[in-house]
This record gives C-alpha cells, structure tokens and sequence, in this order.
C-alpha cells in the first residue's frame, strides 16, 4: 500500500466525530477507493485537554492540539477539515490552510454562502483543492449533482426542503396536532432544535443553503440577506386541518427561478400539493427537487444534518480530494460549476404570481366575509374557495380564503388594508400555493 | 473566448438527437460553466445520408459522415461520443477511440457492464478520460452520487426501479385495472415499449443497470447474467388488487446488498409497502434507494430513460470530461469508484429471508387452503395471511397466501411441490414482500 493522504481535522463537535466515525469504520473502503489510506495526523478543538469524541481513540498517532494553527503549519497535513462552524475563526483557519498549501474541506454554509467564490479563487492561486458537499444540504450530494451529474441540463427551478428541524416540527404538528411551541420544545429536549431555535425557524439556515444552492445551479452569487425569508412561527395546528381539506400539506419551502421575469429566490412556509412528491419528506429530512429545460425533474432526498449523514458528505469531499493528490498533478475542481459568477440581486418577489392561502383569526360577527371579499377585490385578487371549519371558538374563530393567482404585490397590498380591520386577532397569514411539480 | 473543446457524435438515435438539442441550446450556458465552448466536429450515423436529427442543423460545420472510423480518426476531436449502442460495433468504437487518444463518453448500459472495467483500464493506460453516467440510470445522476457524493459511506442495499417501461405498464395496470398485455400494447403504440418488449419486461435492461449499480457501490464486477432476473410477465391485474389489500404495491425491483450473508443481487418484481418512497414512483419515472451505514438513507428520482433526459447525463459527462482538458494536465477520473473492481460471484438467493406473497389460480373445491397449508408447513414456512377477494370466477379462482418470513429455499421448495397439484390452473406465483426503507 502506498502512503497515506494525511488530514488534520479542526473543530471535534458533532460533525467532527461522525467524520473521526466514519474514518475509523470505512477506512479499508476508502483505502479501496483510493488507492491509499486516509491518515488523520492532527486532530483540534478548543476543549481537546478536556475531551475528545471516543472516535479520535482510533487515530493514537494523530498529533492533539486546543491551537489550530498547528494543524494548519503541520508539514504532514495535506488537507485541512473545518468544522468549527461560524464565520470568523473559520474563515481564518481556512484562509491560513490555503496559504499553506492545503487542501480544505469545510461544511460551514454561512461561511461558503458569503465568501465561498473569494475562498475559491485563494484555493485555485495556490493550487489547492477547496470542497463543500457538506455545506449545501448535509447528507444529500447535491452539491456534485449539481455540478456535475446535471450539469448538461438548464435547470429553471428549485423547491427545497432545506431545514430538517423546521420539517421535524412541521410534520410533528400536522401528525399530532400540536401547536409550534409543544412541539418545538420537544425538538429541543431529543436534540433536533437548539435552545435559540432562531437559526432555524426564522429561516436563515435555509437561506444560507439556499444561496448556495442558487451559486451552484444559476452561476450567482446571492447574499443570503437578500434573499426574501419568513420563518414559521406563524404556522398554527389550524393551518394543517385546512392545508389538508386543500389535498395541501405546509412546509418550509426554499425556492429558486431563473426565469425571463427574473431570478426569484424566497424562503418561506407554503402549501404543496399532497401528490407532490416533495410533501411527503417528512421528519428531519432534505429534499431537493430541480426542474430541467431537458432532464425533466430530478430529486433527491436524505439527512439534511447529523453527525454522520454530514460526516459522509465530509468524507466523500475527502475521496474526492485525495484522488486529486494522489494523481500527482492535482488540477482541483472548483466546487462551483461555474468559472465565475454572476454577481446578481435577487428580482423582487412583487411580481411572482402564486394563488395564496390565507388564513384568519376573527372575532365573529355578521358581515366579515363580504368585508374581507370587499377588500381582494380593491386588491383585483379573485377569490378561489372559502373554507370555515364548524365549532371553533367564536373570539378567536380561524377560517381560510383561497385566492385565484395573483401577483405577489396585490396579496401584500390585501393583506396590509386588512390588518386594519377591527375584528381580527391577529394580521391574517398568507402562504403562496407552490404549483406541484412531480408526481 | 479560449479555443472550443471538439467532441466528434457517433450515433444519431434518440439519445444522439437529444444530446445535439441540449448542446444548442445550451451553448452559452456550457461555456460559463467550461471556459470555452464545446464544439460539434463531426457527427456520424449509418443512415446519414438520409436524415440527420433537427438539433444538427445547429452545427453547420461539423463534418458528416456514415463512417466511425472518420470520427475516431479525425484529428480535431478530442472526445468521442459513442451512442450506436450494442456491445460488439460499439466495443470498436470506444477501443478505436482510445487508441486513437480521444476520451470516450457512452450511454452503453450493456457494454459497460460487460467491459466497463477492461475498457478504462485501457483508457488510463492512454491518458484518456472514460465517462459512463447515462448507461447506468439515464437522467439520474446516481453514478457522481456513489463515486463522489456519498463515495464516504458504507453502502449497505440498494433498492431500485431502474426499468421506466415496466413502471409504466406496473402503474398503469394498477391505475386502470387493464391486464398486462392491454398496457403493454399501448405502451409499445406511445413508443414507451419496443416491438420486442423483452429487454425491458424480461428484466434484462435493469439487469444490466443493477450490475454497473453494484461496481459502483460495492467496486465488485457482476457478471449482468449471474444476476437472478425474473421478469413482470406473470403480474395480474388482480395482485395489485390484494397487493393494496395489503397496503402494498408491485414494481419490479432491483435489489443489491452487501452483508455478512454474502452479496444479494436480483431483479425481480416485488411487494413494496405504501409507504416506502420508492413505491410512490409512478409511470416510467426511475429511482434508487441507497441505504447508508452512516449517512442514512438516500434517495434519487428521475428520469431513467428518453432523449433529453438521458442527452443530459451525455452532455453532464461531456463537461466533466471537457474540463480536465481544458486544465492542460487531464488526470481523468475513473468511471467507477474503486481502484480495482473485485471479481465476486452473487450469492445464491437461497438462504435469503423474506415474507412472500404466494398468489394462486384454483378450480375451486374444498380442502385447498388445507392442501396448501399442509405443504406450506412441510417446508416450515408460517402462514401469515390468506386473502381472498369474493365472487370471482370458480373455475379460475384467485386467491392469495402471504408468509412469515422464510429462506427463499424453502419456498421454492414450497412452491415446486404445489405445482404438481391438480387443482391449479397455473403454478403458483411468489413475490417477495421487500423490507420497507423510508418515509
């Protein structure tokens, strides 16, 4: 057997020990793959004189150390693996690797949504591998599906489920009827959510991936702040009971077009047809589904984050690296599929045209419907359906209005002169209708 | 704009004509993501002087031609693109073309599974590129999935429906009741079917496709007719009736697992359950189930056949190939996975486990069920349900037994010794209930 590719690993939380895991069971695997084995030379984290995961056992050679920079200056180490998360010390760590002609691999989608095209160029001026897979959407390849498996295709539309905590949440609700808070809480206590549960709800670690997602499928470059973004707090147990006399379910839906009307980009709860096939990813999993000009729709589905299922996106990033370096000549590929990218704003989503659902909690009284009709109408927006479940609480009564497709900005405008009105409890929710792509 | 990269098309089939579509349209596109243009060269079919498909007219100057050789030979191609299909005319082709210093895409499901292996061992002898992302699922681009993506876990099983014609006629005579021979017509009239139907419903193509699927994830070489293949001519009408009963549904699957028990493979139909994802792939789409040691499970869905979907993958491949030539220093990756493909027999299904579905075609009279009982019992398989749906004909009386789960041995043993009985108007037909993964 040749020698080893060796590796030093910074940052030994979660997905540190899933990639020491899979390192130390798959090692004979990856040895048959390569050609050589995986060597892990150097092993980091703040805590390392306190603690270490009980996978780091495996590698007694590996040299320990609380200071990064002694992974980054080891002579042995020939690709760097960041996993401290966050965006300052890491993109520090990942800046000296390159410098000192390592390879990188990473899986911090904030960091690689922000600066993964300036990261790239530094890799590519110093002749450096730089890789991401597990940044995008954890367990699920879609970052190699993307650039290279369908990349002959044009795609012209993504919808994602991207956060696997919201969708944990959001099918435990419609499963069991519980409210946000119940449910959330629970998510906290089996791990699934973090004590501030805002990354996730309110959308941002799904705007993030999403960015990214849109780099890798249009050739942009997104920041994630400017993409549209709406948590799902607001999503109550009432709205499942109506989504489902729709045939609809909600989800947290991250969408991506590139169409002539422009690039629309949103996170944002929806509702999806039942018979689409992403409704039915339920629990802590990903799905992305992509819409080909020419190879039709793709998807894929799996763990979006955990220990291992990102662990083996960390490893597989690894292969793909070390094939590089042990061929002698690397000629690294970009992890974009694109040479460059196109700085871009996302088009303003005003214009998107979507039926909507929306939903209000009344204090009943005669008249509200023909008031709230009265106001879609000012609006142009014409009405598809009118649902009022029976029985409900006449203080706090939820009923739904379905509208016909309307431009965005009419429904914003409907939605602003209503929360006005006196006899609502709260402003009335509107979710867009995703069309239903798949079967 | 740097020089084009040429690529030289052999065959002008479907997938041939498909590919030159996705190349003029999406030229611009290409050359962001490449750096450089592709450029048609030659294009080639036997019937040239006839037809060409309407895509080629977009590249007037590419030199035509009813000759192989001329495109193999030409000295401006630098990747040949081999879609004749077959394995003997096509396997001179690729060998030609390698000779000849020129990488080699190919959508050729059969030859690579025969000589995949032989075949890029001679192109990294020549410094060439070999890529084969169409032959194993069409628009699904599982082969970067299980060489890059996921290439960091331990592949378990994989399930898979990678036959699009057979899901045709499977969900349509499960949507309409139709037998087998009504869709199967129609399926040929829609142009879903071949005059000759047998590649497709004799399980030969998912065959061919199962043991490429398997090089990939096990780095094993299976010999596709080693492989135990049962085709979907013998399904009803009336299983998927008691399939449903049972909350299940028939597909013919595809099935490899790596265990301690040995190396299972076959392509067989078989009893999926309602809820596992896979049994919710309609019409001719096709999709794989990877189960992962680490990463959990995986899914991919799409499109596993058609011009564009499968030009797709050709074209995907083209990039790929396209861009270690344009770094100047191509140090081409391998097709597959593993360095060396193992050279393993499949274990013998016998000593596989499962509950099966045992459906039977009786004259009625008393004492069956009892008879069946009785030789069910001698082979020491447990009953686990009798089903039998009222008021059908009673000189051809349907009627279904499912079992405990059992060694296949035993119920091929089972089964041969009810063939002999007098009442059965034909033998009977035993489906294996396959283990549910996923949502």
């Amino acid at each position: 057997m040749a020698s080893p590719i060796n590796i030093g690993i910074v940052g030994l939380g979660n997905v540190g020990g899933g990639t020491l895991e899979i390192l130390a069971d798959n090692c004979d695997r990856i040895s048959r793959k390569l050609g050589r084995p995986l060597a892990v030379k150097a092993i980091c984290s703040r805590s390392i004189a306190e603690s270490v995961p009980a996978a780091a056992n495996h590698f007694p050679d590996a040299v320990r150390t609380a200071d990064w920079r002694e992974v980054v200056k080891n002579l042995d180490v020939q690709i760097v693996v960041e996993l401290v998360g966050g965006t300052t010390v890491a993109n520090e760590i990942i800046e000296a690797a390159i410098a000192n002609g390592k390879s990188v691999v990473t899986a911090n989608k904030e960091l690689m949504a922000q600066r993964g095209a300036e990261l790239w160029q530094l890799a590519d001026a110093a002749g450096v591998g730089l890789a991401m897979e597990a940044s995008v959407a954890g367990g699920i390849p879609i970052l190699t599906a993307l650039r290279e498996g369908i990349a002959g295709d044009r795609i012209e539309k993504i919808l994602a489920i991207l956060n696997g905590t919201c969708n944990f949440i959001l099918t435990e609700m419609e499963r069991r009827g519980d409210s946000l808070d119940v449910v959330l809480a629970e998510a906290q206590k089996l791990g699934y959510a973090e004590a501030d549960p805002s990354a996730d709800i309110d959308g941002f670690d799904a705007r993030a991936k999403l960015a990214l997602l849109a780099a890798l499928t249009f050739g942009v470059r997104i920041k994630p702040e400017s993409i549209s973004t709406e948590g799902i707090r607001r999503i109550r147990d009432i709205d499942f009971l109506y989504a489902n006399r729709l045939d609809h379910t909600v989800r947290l839906v991250a969408s991506a077009a590139d169409c002539p009307e422009g690039l629309f980009l949103s996170v944002r709860p929806a509702l999806l047809p039942r018979q689409a096939i992403l409704s039915n990813v339920s629990g802590s999993y990903n799905a992305i589904w992509a819409a080909g000009a020419h190879g039709a729709d793709t998807f894929y589905y799996g763990r979006g984050a955990g220990p291992t299922p990102t662990g083996v996106a960390v490893v597989s990033d690894l292969i793909s690296l070390a094939r590089e370096l042990v061929k002698g000549e690397p000629t690294h590929a970009s992890p974009f599929a694109h040479i460059d990218l196109e700085e871009r704003e996302p088009t303003s989503l005003e214009e998107e045209v979507r039926g909507y659902y929306l939903r209000f909690r009344v204090r009943d009284r005669p008249g509200i419907i023909a008031e709230l009709a009265r106001l879609l109408a000012a609006a142009n927006i014409s009405v598809d359906a009118v649902l009022q479940e029976p029985s409900f609480d006449k203080a706090d009564l939820p009923f739904v209005i379905t509208t016909e497709p309307a431009p965005r900005r009419a429904i914003l405008q409907a939605v602003a002169s209503m929360a006005r009105l006196d006899f609502l409890v709260d402003p009335p929710l509107a979710l867009p209708l995703e069309p239903g792509i798949g079967s």
